[in-house]
C-alpha cells in the first residue's frame, strides 16, 4: 500500500475564469447608468445612516465574534453557539464603541442572523417597556437592559398560535398567598416556538389565561423567571427546551415550556392597563384598546421596511451575477469583446429581465410606502393623543394588508431570485437559500399572512357601505373611500388608454388600480350583503380584495412620493420608470381582475404587454446601478454571486475550499464503506499495481 | 453554588393533548369516504408493486442503516457518513435479500435521501449500458455493477450549465501514444455540480470538447479514472473536491474536478456511436440523433411519475394535519364534539380547502399523465424501430414541456403545503422543510425549467405553421394539430357555458382548453412571423404558450383515462370531481388567458369561480381517504404532522426531546456567553441565595 499526507486540503490551482472578467463587466454595467447612485443612496439611508454603517462594518467585519466565513458550514450546536458568542460581544462592543441604538441595530442589520438574544432585544425589553408599572420597571426592566437577566416572549402553544383567544395555559391567583399558579393543563398547552426560551432566557413573558375569583378573563402577560440566575438551571415546577430543528431560523434556540402547579408573586403580573387588586383578586379593566392598534402599525411598518432590505438583499445578488454569467450567444444580437463573439449576459435576455427587473422595482416601491407608513404613524399617534381617532381604522386596515402582500412578495421574490441564478443559486454560496429559509417567519409571525388579509377586507367592506350610504367623504388621508367613490360616480367606466405608450401616464395607472379595487370590494359587498353567501365560503376572495387595496396603496405611494422630492432629474427620471415598471407588471399579473371589470380590452391588454418589454429595456442598463443604490456591503451580502466586484468564480472557489469535507483528501467513510466494495475487486484482479483499472478484463 | 447532573435529557410531563384527539378525527374523516381507498391504490400502483413495498418497509424500516429517527439533526457531515453508511449497507441488503431492480428502488424510494452512490446507479451505469463498445462494457460496466469501481457523470462546469456546447474542458488526442489528454484551461472550466464526485467516485463519465487532428469536435463522453483503487487518493493532475453545503441535497458530495494534461488511454472515449480511429485520429460521426431524444422523454416521463410522489407526499401531510388541527370557532357552522362546541378543523376553511385540494388533485393529473407518457414512450420505441418518427415530435416537445411545468407545480406545491401547515410546517418535524430544499434540484436539471419552455414552443408554432399551409392533419396521437384545427375553424369561438354547473362538462374544459392553447399560440405566430418581433423580446408568452399547451395535455390526459377505466363507479365518479377541479382551478389561475380571447365572459367567470366553490365542497369529505390512497407509509413521510394516526402533537414533542440540545440541563454556551452577564447582576445584588430575581430593588 502505497502511504501519503491525508491531511492536505484541497486546493484549486492557480487559474483565472474565462473571460471577459466580471469585474470588466460591472464596469461596462455601471458606466451605463444615468443618475448619481450615491445620491440615490442617500436620499433612501440619509447621509448620517450610511456613515454608521460605514463605521460600524468596519468594526464588525474585522470582529472574530461578526465573522461569516464559516456560516454556511456551521451544524445547527455550531450556529446557537457562534450566536451566543456574537450576543456576549455585541454586548461588549456596545459599551466599548458607545454605540447608539442605530449603530447597535445596525450591527445587527449586518450580521444578518438572529441569535439567542435577538427576542430580549426584540419582544422582551419592548414589552416590559410597555406594559409594566413603575415598579415593575425597576424590578424587570433595569436588569433586564443591563442583561442580568435574558427574557423571552412566550405566547403561541403547541396546539394554537393565530387564535389568541384559544391559549390553554392559565394563571390563576391564589388570594391566600397573594401569587399567581401559571399550570399548562395538558400537552397542547406547552408553549411552542418561543425564541430565546429554548437554552437562553432566564425570565419569559408568559401569555396566560387569568383566572380570578373563578372567572377566566382571558390571555394575560405574567412575567415568569424560568432559570435559576445562579447556575441557569430550569426552576422545580418547569419543562423547558429547545423545540429541535426548523427549516430556517436554526441560529435561535426557539423552545417550548411546560408549568406544572408554578407559583409567582402578584408583581409578575403586568399592570399597566389591566390590574388584579392584591387580596381581593378584583379584576380592573384595560382603558381604550384602541390605542394598542398604533403599537401593531409601528410593527408591521417596520416589517414592510425590513422588506425593502430582503429585496434588496435578493436583487443585488441576482442582478450583479446575472450581469456576470453568460450563457449562450444571442444569434440576433451577439455580443462582442475585444473584437470576438462572446456569449451573452444572461441579463440580456428579456426572459430574466421580467425576472428581476420588477422585483428591483418592488424593492422600491417598499421603500416608499414603509417610509409613508411610519410617517402617517407618527402622525397618528400626535392625533390619537389629541383624541383623534379618525386616520387609525384605515392605516390599521392597509398596515394589515401590506404587511400579508409584501412579506408573501418578498418571499417568493427572495426564491425567484435565487432561482434566476441557475444552478450556481442552489449553493449555500449564493446567499439565497439560507436567507430565504430565515426570512420565511415573516410570512406568519405578527399575524398569518392569510389571516391578516380578513382584516383588511372588513374594513373595506364597512368603508364601501359607508361610501353608499353617503357616510363618508374622500380626504387626503382615506384614499380608500375617494377611490370607492369614484367607482361609484361610474360603475361602467373604461381604461382610456389608446396606445402602448398612455400606460406610463401615473393618472392612467392610479385609475385602473383604484377601479380594480373597488370593483371587487363591490362584488364581494354585493355577494355578502345581498346573495346571502357566508364569510367561509367568500375567504378566497375577500383575500383578493386586500391585495387589491394594498397594491393600490404601493403603486400610488410610489407615484406620489415621486411628485414631492427634492432629487435630481436625472434620478426621479429612472425612478418614474422604475414606478411604471412596478405597477405594469402588477397589472399584468393580476390581469384578470383588469379585465373582468371590462375596465381593460383585449387591445389595451397587448398594449399593456407591449408597454411592459418597453420599459424593461429602459430599466436595463440602470439595473447594477439601482441595486448598488441599496449600498448593501459584501459582508453583509456574504455571497459568492453577489460581490460588488463581479470576481464570482474565484469566489465560489475559495468558498469550496473552505468545506471541511476538503480538508482531508480521503473521505473518513472509505475504510467502512468503499474499501470493502473495491478490495472485492482486487481480489478479483481488476487492478494493477498501481491503483488503475486493469484493462486485462 | 448548587450542584446538579447536567446531563439529564429534558422529557415532557406525561400529559395528553386537548381533545379531540387527531386518531379520532381521522377516524371520522375516514369514515366519510364514498370510495375504497385500497382499490384505488391497488389502480394507482398495482398490487405487486404494493406487496413489494410491504415486504421492502418490513426489512428497512427496521434496519439501523436505514433509520431516519436522527435524520433532521443531521450536520453536513452526519448526512454524508450516514449516507455511505446506506449505500454500503443497500448493496448486502440486495444481496441478502434477493431484491429485484424494482425492490432496490422501493428501497431508496423509501429511504427518500440521495447518497454519495447515488448517481453511480442513475447516471454512470446508465450511460455505460447506452453508449459504450462491447468491450468497454467489460471494462467499465462489469465493474461498475460490482462495485468494484464507483462513477458519477462531469458535465456541468463553474461557467457553464445549460449551454452544453459552450464547455470548456477538451479532451485531445495523442496519435503518438495513441491517449486523450484531458484539460481545464481555466478556472471555469471546472466540472462542478457533480454528484458522487466530491468523495465517493473513482471515476466519472467527463464530457469533454473532443479536439483531434486540430479539429474541435463539441463535448463527447469519455469514462476517466480520477482516484486510485488502492488508497482512494486523487490520480496525479488531478484536483477533486466537494462542492460545499447547498441549499439541500447535502447527503450528496456534490463535487468538483480539474484536469492539469490528465492523460487517458483511447478505450476511455465512449464509442457506441462515434469513433476516434486509433492513430489516425480520425472522427466518424454518429448516427441519426433522433435515437436519443427517445431516452429524454423516458427521463422526463419519469420526472412527471417522480412529481406525482412529489405532490402526494406534500398533500399526504397537509391534508392529515389540516384535518387535525383545529383553529378558531366557526362561528357560523360552529363544531361539536360529545355535545360541546370545539374549535373548527382548518380543513373545514374554505381557504385551506382552495389552498390543499387542487394540490391533491394536480397529483392524480401526474399520475395519469405520466403513465400515459410512459405508454406512448414505449409505443414510440416501437414505432421508431420500424423507422417511424411520426410521433417523436409531439411526444418530445409534451415531454420538455411537461417537466418544466410539473416540476414547478410541484416545488410551488410543497412550499404551498409546508405553509399550509401554519407555524407548525415550519418546524423540519413537519417533513416539508427538507423536502422542499431536496426535490428543487428537479426544476433544473434534466433542462432548465425556463429553456424547456422554449423547445415546446418552437414545436406548436411549427404546427401551426403546417396546420394554417393545410400540411398536418388531426390524429388521435396528436392533439395538439386537433385542436389548432378546430380553432381556425372558428377563432371567434364563445364558450358555452350558461350555468355554473356547465363547468362539470369534460366537453366544455376541453373545449375551452384547447381554444386557449391555440389562441396564445396564434397570437405568438402573429407576433413573430408577421410583425417582426425578435425570439429574445417574445420570450416571456413562448413560456405561457408552453404552459398552455401543458396544461391542455393534462386536463385532457386526466378526462380521457376516467372514460376508459375498469374502476368501480364510485370511485371513477370522486375521481371524475377531481379532474373537474383540477381544471377548473388551472382555469382560474390561468384565467386572463381565457378571458382575453374573449372566449370567456365575466359572468361566465362568475359561474367559474361558484363552481370551483361547489367542487371543493364535493371534495372535501373525500380529501383524506384520497391521500390515503397514496399509500404513502410513516416511514417514509417521516412527519410529525402528517402520520396515518393523527398523533401530531405527541409526535412534536417526541421528535423535540430528541433534539441534542435538550440532552444537557444547560447550555454549553452558559459558561463563557450568559454567566458573566448575570453574574454582574449578582455583585449588584441583584438576586437570592437561591437564584430567584430579588425584590429589593
Amino acid at each position: 500500500m502505497s502511504s501519503f499526507d491525508n491531511n492536505v486540503p484541497t486546493k484549486f490551482p492557480n487559474l483565472e475564469p474565462r473571460g471577459p472578467a466580471g469585474e470588466l463587466l460591472l464596469a461596462q454595467e455601471r458606466a451605463k447608468a444615468t443618475f448619481d447612485v450615491n445620491q440615490l443612496s442617500k436620499f433612501m439611508y440619509g447621509e448620517e445612516w450610511l456613515n454608521k454603517m460605514d463605521k460600524v462594518l468596519d468594526v464588525v467585519s474585522n470582529e472574530p465574534a461578526f465573522d461569516k466565513t464559516g456560516r454556511y458550514y456551521e451544524s445547527r450546536e455550531d450556529k446557537i453557539a457562534n450566536g451566543f458568542k456574537k450576543d456576549k460581544r455585541l454586548v461588549e462592543l456596545v459599551k466599548e464603541q458607545k454605540w447608539d441604538e442605530t449603530e447597535t441595530s445596525i450591527a445587527n442589520f449586518l450580521y444578518d442572523q438572529s441569535t439567542p438574544f435577538t427576542l430580549h432585544y426584540n419582544m422582551f425589553i419592548p414589552t416590559l417597556r410597555s406594559q409594566t408599572t413603575d415598579e415593575q420597571k425597576k424590578l424587570f426592566l433595569e436588569p433586564a437592559l443591563k442583561h442580568h437577566i435574558i427574557g423571552c416572549y412566550a405566547q403561541t402553544e403547541l396546539g394554537h398560535g393565530s387564535n389568541v383567544q384559544g391559549l390553554e395555559t392559565t394563571a390563576t391567583y391564589i388570594p391566600e398567598t397573594n401569587e399567581f399558579e401559571i399550570h399548562s393543563p395538558t400537552l397542547t398547552a406547552s408553549k411552542w416556538w418561543i425564541g430565546g426560551l429554548g437554552k437562553a432566557a432566564t425570565h419569559a413573558i408568559v401569555m396566560a389565561r387569568l383566572i380570578t375569583n373563578g372567572k377566566d378573563l382571558g390571555p394575560h402577560p405574567f412575567c415568569v423567571q424560568i432559570r435559576s440566575l445562579k447556575d441557569h438551571r430550569p426552576l422545580k415546577g418547569i419543562t423547558v427546551g429547545d423545540i429541535g430543528p426548523k427549516f430556517g431560523f436554526n441560529s435561535v434556540d426557539n423552545g417550548f415550556i411546560m408549568f406544572d402547579h408554578y407559583r409567582i408573586p402578584h408583581v409578575a403580573f403586568l399592570a399597566k392597563y389591566s390590574q388584579v387588586k392584591q387580596g381581593s383578586g378584583e379584576y380592573v379593566k384595560p382603558p381604550n384598546a384602541k390605542l394598542s392598534y398604533g403599537t401593531m402599525v409601528f410593527v408591521r411598518a417596520n416589517i414592510v421596511m425590513g422588506v425593502r432590505y430582503a429585496l434588496a438583499k435578493a436583487t443585488t445578488i441576482a442582478v450583479r451575477y446575472s450581469a456576470v454569467r453568460q450563457q449562450f450567444v444571442d444569434a440576433a444580437n451577439p455580443k462582442k469583446w475585444d473584437n470576438k463573439v462572446v456569449e451573452t449576459p444572461v441579463l440580456d435576455y428579456t426572459m430574466q429581465q421580467y425576472r428581476l427587473l420588477p422585483t428591483v422595482a418592488a424593492a422600491y416601491a417598499c421603500f416608499f410606502t414603509g417610509s409613508e407608513m411610519i410617517r402617517l404613524y407618527n402622525l397618528n399617534q400626535v392625533e390619537m393623543q389629541k383624541g383623534n381617532f379618525g386616520l387609525l381604522a384605515d392605516l390599521h386596515a392597509s398596515s394589515s394588508g401590506l404587511k400579508s402582500l409584501t412579506t408573501t412578495m418578498a418571499a417568493e421574490a427572495i426564491e425567484d431570485c435565487r432561482r434566476a441564478c441557475g444552478g450556481h443559486g442552489y449553493s449555500l454560496f449564493s446567499g439565497l437559500g439560507q436567507f430565504y429559509q430565515d426570512y420565511l417567519p415573516n410570512v406568519t409571525w405578527e399575524g398569518d399572512n392569510y389571516i391578516l388579509t380578513q382584516q383588511t377586507a372588513r374594513y373595506l367592506l364597512k368603508t364601501y357601505r359607508n361610501v353608499v350610504a353617503g357616510k363618508a367623504v374622500p380626504s387626503e388621508y382615506n384614499q380608500t373611500v375617494t377611490y370607492l367613490t369614484q367607482y361609484l360616480e361610474n360603475t361602467k367606466a373604461k381604461c382610456p388608454v389608446t396606445t402602448a405608450a398612455d400606460f406610463n401616464n401615473p393618472e392612467v395607472i392610479l385609475a385602473a388600480f383604484g377601479f380594480r379595487a373597488a370593483y371587487g370590494i363591490a362584488k364581494v359587498a354585493e355577494q355578502i350583503d345581498n346573495q346571502g353567501r357566508s364569510w367561509n365560503s367568500m375567504l378566497v376572495e375577500i383575500s383578493r380584495i386586500s391585495r387589491a387595496h394594498c397594491q393600490f396603496v404601493l403603486v400610488r405611494t410610489f407615484i406620489v412620493a415621486l411628485q414631492n422630492t427634492n432629487l435630481d432629474k436625472a434620478t426621479v427620471s429612472v425612478l418614474r420608470t422604475l414606478a411604471t415598471l412596478f405597477a405594469l407588471t402588477t397589472m399584468e399579473k393580476e390581469l384578470s381582475e383588469f379585465l373582468l371589470s371590462g375596465y381593460l380590452n383585449a387591445d389595451q391588454t397587448a398594449m399593456l404587454k407591449e408597454q411592459v418589454i418597453t420599459v424593461l429595456e429602459q430599466i436595463r442598463p440602470q439595473a447594477v446601478a439601482l441595486v448598488d443604490a441599496f449600498a448593501l456591503p459584501d459582508y453583509y451580502l456574504h455571497s459568492a454571486l453577489g460581490r460588488a466586484d463581479g470576481n464570482v468564480y474565484k469566489a465560489m472557489t475559495d468558498m469550496a475550499e473552505r468545506e471541511p469535507l476538503n480538508h482531508t483528501q480521503v473521505v473518513d467513510s472509505y475504510g467502512t464503506a468503499i474499501k470493502p466494495l473495491i478490495q472485492a475487486g482486487q481480489a478479483a484482479g481488476r487492478w494493477n499495481e498501481d491503483g488503475t483499472l486493469s484493462a486485462k478484463l
